[in-house]
C-alpha cells in the first residue's frame, strides 16, 4: 500500500514537507519552515513536528528537495541533526543547502546528491523522475514518481511560462508524456487557485523594467528577492543596455548572485559587476543597485538606504527605486512604511501596486487547469496551501470534469492511502504540528508562554514586592510597585497609590498564621490588582506577586 | 489670508481632521481616529494630536463632518470632551454621532445641527455648500467652500456612481458648476489612487450576490460593514426577491440598520425581518443573514459562527457564507483564517477575492481624474492617504496637465497658505501629532511604554529577587527567578541554575559597604543575564532586578 503522509503545507504557506512510503520504505520531499503568524510573538520560525520521521527512522531512505526556497529547505538542518540521510537536489539547490548547513555546523556530515531534471533516481520500489518547473527561483523541480500503484506526480512550486530558454521553462512535455502513459494522483501547488488567468510574464516584466530605467536619469535601485535569479539575469541585461554597472547590495544578494555566477545560471560580462565601495567612480546615470529589501525588512539593505543610514547609498532626489516583488500579506504594512520613506526623500519609486514590474513564481488559475489536463490523473491532491486554497483547487478540478471522490482535500498528517483494492482515500492520522523555534529553543515555546507574551504585549505588567513577618503576619517591606509597559512612570502617581491600599487591605484580612497565607495573599492580590485597574485605567497588566516570608 | 491646516489624514489612512482659517475664524472638517498600528502593543485607537485647536480655542465655531466612517468621527467625543463646538452634519451620520455621545456620556451637551446636500451653511466670511457624494456608507458629502482668496472645494471620501436613485450617486452636476465659476483649490481623497480605471458598480455587486443567493441551496450568510447601507439594501432585495427572510445579527449591524430604517434610508416591508431567535421557524433556504465579522474581528458575529460559539447560528454544511468586503492591510490574516474555518466546517465560502462581489467606496484613478476635470482647479491637494498616496495623486494630476508648482503635497501640521499676492504654498508647521489611546488611559502610552511593551512581546521577562543584609552584604534571600512570557517553566531548570550562579558572581565582586552597591548590583546583573540568556539560548527577556537591603 502506499502512503503519502503530508506533515506539513497542506493546511499553510509553508512548512512544506510530504513523505512518500510504501512497506518498508520512506522517502521525504521537501522540509520547509513557515515564517510565524502573528500570535507567535517573539518567535523566529517554525518547524514541522517530526514525530512521524523518528518513529520511523529505520524506513527513511532519503530526503529530496524541489527548490531552494526557505518554505522548501529551511527545517532542513533541524531534520538532519536527527537524522543522518542523503539530501537529492539540483545544482542550485544543492549550494544554497551547502551554505545553510555551514551555518548550522552541519556542513560535513550531510550526504548531497545532485539530481538534474530529466534524471531518474530509484529508491526501491521508487523510480522518481525529475522534471523542470519554473519558479520565482532557479533551478526548480517536480517529479513523477512510479510506484508499485502507479505514477504519483508531484509539481513543486510551479508556472507555465514560455521563454526562449527552454531552461527556464516548466517542462511541459514531460507532464504530458506522464499524463499519456497514466498518473494515478497529481499534487499540485494551490498557492495562487485563488488569482484569475495566467500570471504575467517575465518577459513583460523585463520589458516594463527596461523602460523605466531608460528612463530614469539618476541612480536606479531594484530591490527584489536575492533568489529571484532570473530576473536578477534581467536587470543585469537591462543594465548592460543602458550604459550602467550593476552593483550586488545585501548579504543575500550577494551570496546567492556569487553561487549562481559560479554554477554558470547568471551571466554577466567581466567588469559589469562593480563592488559598491566603487560607487562613486560612477556618474549617477551609470549604476544599477540590485538589492534586498523588498519587503521593508527592517534590518536589510533598502531600509537603510531609505532611513540613510546605509554605509553608501542614501536614496536622496534623483533615485528611482523599483520594488519587483509582491506584497506578502502580513509585510504591507512595512511595505508601505519604506515607500513612504522613499517618497519623502525625493526619489520616485515604483512598486507593483502601481506598475507591472512583477509576476508570481506561482500558476494561476489557468496554469493549474492546464497541469490537471497535462497528466489527466485518476486522482488529484491539492497541495501547498491554506485550507482555503486546497478547498478552492479541489473545486477548480472538479469543474474540469474530475469526479469529486477522486478529489482528495487532506490536512496535515492524514494518510492519503493507494492500494489496488480500495483506491485512493484518507486513512488514519499520524502525529503533526508546529514547532516554534526561538533563539536557540526548539519548541519550548508553546501556548502558555505565548499567552503571556501576548498579555505582556497588551498590558504590560505590575511587579508587587512584599516581605511579611512569618509570626506577626506585619508587613516589613513594601508593597513596592514596578511596572513595565503599562504606564508612564510620571502617570502612575495616584494609581500606586490606591493600588497599595487595596494590596493593603487584602492582607489586614488574611489573619497571619492560618495556612498557605502567602499564597492566599498572592492569589487575592492578583484579582484584586486586575480590578482595580481595570476601573481605574481600564488596562490589564499582568501581575507578578512576589511575597517574602521572613 | 487663508490657511489650509490638516490636523491628520495627509500622511496616514485615518486620523481625518483638517482646518480652515481666515483671520479670527476657524471651522473643522472632521475629527476621525486611526487603528493602531503593529508597534502600538495594546493601543485601542489614535486620535489626532489637538494642541493647535487648545491654542486657537476663542477663533474655533464649528465642526462639520463629512460622513459616519470612524476614520471621519471617531475623534469627536475626545475633542468636544475639551472644546464645546456646534456639530454639523447629515441626518444619518449626526444619527451615528448620537450613539456615539451617549457612549462617552456626552449627547446632552452637544449642539447638532443637522445639513442636507445643496444647502449653504454660512460661518462668516465662508459660505459652504455641502455637495453629496457616494461612498460606503449613506449620506456623504464632499463641500465648496466660497472664502475671500476663493472657492475651495473638499471632496469627502467620494466615488463616482451611476445608479438609477440619484440620491445615491456624486453630485457630479454641483462640483461641475463650482468648476464653471472657479476653483481655486481642490482637496481630493487619495486612498485609492494606486488602482486604474473605474470602480466596479454597485449594481454589479448586487447582480453578482443575486446570483449566488439563488444559487444557494440552505442558509445564506452575508457579512459585510454595517455602515454599507446601500449594500444592506440591496441584499434586502434580493432575499426578498428570493422568498427569503432577513436576519441582522451582530451589533453594530443592529444599531446602524435600526438608525437607517428610522431615517428612511432601508426600506423593507413588514416582515420581512424577522429577530434571529424566531430562525428555527424557517427552512435553511428561507433565510438570508445579514451580519458583522467581514474582516475577522475576534468578537464578531461571523467569528463566532465560524467558531461554533455563536447563541443561535453555527455554520454547517449546507450554509453558503459571502463576505461582500474588502481585506483591509493588516487583517488578511485574520481573514485567511476565518474563511479556512467556514472551509472546514464544510460550508461554501465566497469572497471577494475569488469573486465580485465587493466595489470599493473610494474614487479609483479614473475617477479622480473625473473630480480634478470637473472643478478644474488652480492649485491641487491630495488628501486622506499615507504620503505615497498623495504623492502618486500629486503626479495623477500631473499628468493632467497641471503645474508642478500648483500641486500641492503637504503633510500634516504644514500650514497651506493662500493669498492674493502670493498663492498658494506650503509655510510654517504647526504641532501635530498622534495621540495613542489606550483604556481610559489618553497620551499615557508613549515611545517608552510601547518600546517596553515590544520587548515584552518578544522575549518575556525574568525578575530576579534577591534581600541583601546591608551591613554584611550577605544574601539573605535569593536570587529567586520568576519568569514570564520567557520559557516553559520546565524548560528553566538548567537555566536558572545558571543564572543564579551569574547573579551570585555579581554580588561577591562588589563589596558591602560600598556606596550605592544596590545599585551597582543591579546594573550589572541586569547586563550580565542578558548576555548570559543571549549566550545560553539566544533570547532577550527584559530583566527586572529587586534588590531589597535590610
Amino acid at each position: 500500500m502506499l502512503k503519502l503522509i503530508p506533515l506539513g503545507g497542506l493546511g499553510e504557506i509553508g512548512l512544506n514537507m510530504m513523505v512518500v512510503e510504501y512497506d518498508n520504505v520512506i522517502f521525504i520531499i521537501d522540509a520547509g519552515i513557515m515564517f510565524p503568524e502573528d500570535h507567535m510573538l517573539g518567535v523566529d520560525i517554525v518547524i514541522p513536528a517530526m514525530d512521524y520521521l523518528r518513529e520511523n527512522v529505520d524506513k527513511i531512505q532519503a530526503i529530496i528537495l524541489t527548490h531552494a526556497h526557505e518554505d522548501h529547505i529551511g527545517a532542513l538542518p533541524y531534520l538532519l541533526r536527527e537524522i543522518r540521510l542523503p539530501v537529492y537536489g539540483t545544482a542550485f539547490t544543492l549550494e544554497i543547502v551547502r551554505n545553510k548547513l555551514i551555518e548550522f555546523d552541519l556542513n560535513t556530515h550531510v550526504d548531497l546528491n545532485l539530481v538534474n531534471p530529466g534524471e531518474v533516481l530509484t529508491i526501491e520500489p521508487f523510480d522518481i523522475e525529475f522534471i523542470r518547473v519554473s519558479h520565482s527561483t532557479i533551478d526548480g523541480v517536480g517529479m513523477a514518481i512510479t510506484t508499485p500503484e502507479g505514477v504519483v506526480v508531484h509539481t513543486g512550486d510551479f508556472r507555465i511560462s514560455h521563454s526562449a530558454d527552454i531552461m527556464k521553462n516548466t517542462d511541459i512535455s514531460s507532464f504530458a508524456r506522464f499524463g499519456e502513459k497514466g498518473v494515478m494522483a497529481l499534487l499540485s501547488d494551490s498557492t495562487n487557485v485563488e488569482v484569475e488567468g495566467y500570471a504575467m510574464s517575465e518577459q513583460e516584466v523585463a520589458k516594463n523594467l527596461g523602460e523605466l530605467v531608460e528612463a530614469s536619469p539618476g541612480r536606479v535601485i531594484v530591490a527584489l528577492f536575492a533568489s529571484n535569479v532570473f530576473r536578477i539575469q534581467q536587470i543585469i541585461d537591462i543594465a548592460r543596455h543602458n550604459n550602467r554597472r550593476v552593483i550586488f547590495n545585501g548579504r543575500s544578494m550577494e551570496q546567492i548572485t556569487d553561487v549562481a555566477m559560479r554554477l554558470g545560471y547568471l551571466e554577466c560580462p567581466t567588469g559589469l559587476v562593480v563592488d559598491i565601495k566603487q560607487i562613486h567612480k560612477f556618474e549617477d546615470h551609470e549604476v544599477v543597485i540590485i538589492t534586498t529589501g523588498s519587503q521593508g525588512e527592517p534590518m536589510s539593505a533598502l531600509t537603510r538606504m531609505a532611513s540613510g543610514v546605509h554605509k553608501h547609498i542614501n536614496v536622496r532626489k534623483g533615485d528611482t527605486v523599483l520594488l519587483s516583488s509582491k506584497h506578502i500579506p502580513g509585510n504591507e504594512k512595512a511595505i508601505a512604511s519604506i515607500i513612504n520613506k522613499l517618497y519623502r526623500r525625493g526619489a520616485e519609486v515604483v512598486y507593483s501596486k502601481i506598475a507591472r514590474i512583477h509576476a508570481s513564481g506561482h500558476a494561476h488559475q489557468e496554469e493549474l487547469k492546464m497541469m490537471i489536463n497535462l497528466t489527466k490523473p485518476e486522482y488529484f491532491i491539492p497541495i501547498h496551501g491554506e485550507y482555503r486554497h486546497l478547498v478552492v483547487h479541489a473545486r477548480l478540478a472538479e469543474k474540469l470534469g474530475m469526479p469529486r471522490s477522486n478529489v482528495i482535500v487532506a490536512e496535515n498528517g492524514q494518510v492519503i492511502a493507494f492500494d489496488g483494492e480500495n483506491g485512493g482515500r484518507i486513512e488514519e492520522r499520524v502525529q503533526t504540528g508546529r514547532i516554534l523555534v526561538d533563539g536557540k529553543g526548539i519548541g519550548d515555546v508553546g501556548r502558555s508562554v505565548l499567552k503571556e507574551r501576548r498579555e505582556l504585549s497588551e498590558g504590560g505588567l505590575v511587579v508587587v514586592t512584599m516581605i511579611i513577618d512569618e509570626e506577626t503576619g506585619v508587613v516589613l517591606y513594601g508593597p513596592e510597585l514596578i511596572s513595565k509597559g503599562f504606564v508612564f512612570d510620571s502617570a502612575t502617581g495616584y494609581l500606586v497609590d490606591d493600588a497599595q491600599c487595596v494590596i493593603l487591605e487584602i492582607v489586614e484580612e488574611i489573619e497571619a498564621g492560618i495556612d498557605s497565607r502567602v499564597e492566599l495573599i498572592r492569589k487575592k492580590l492578583q484579582r484584586a490588582l486586575k480590578q482595580y485597574f481595570a476601573f481605574a485605567i481600564n488596562r490589564r497588566p499582568l501581575i507578578v506577586p512576589i511575597i517574602i516570608e521572613v
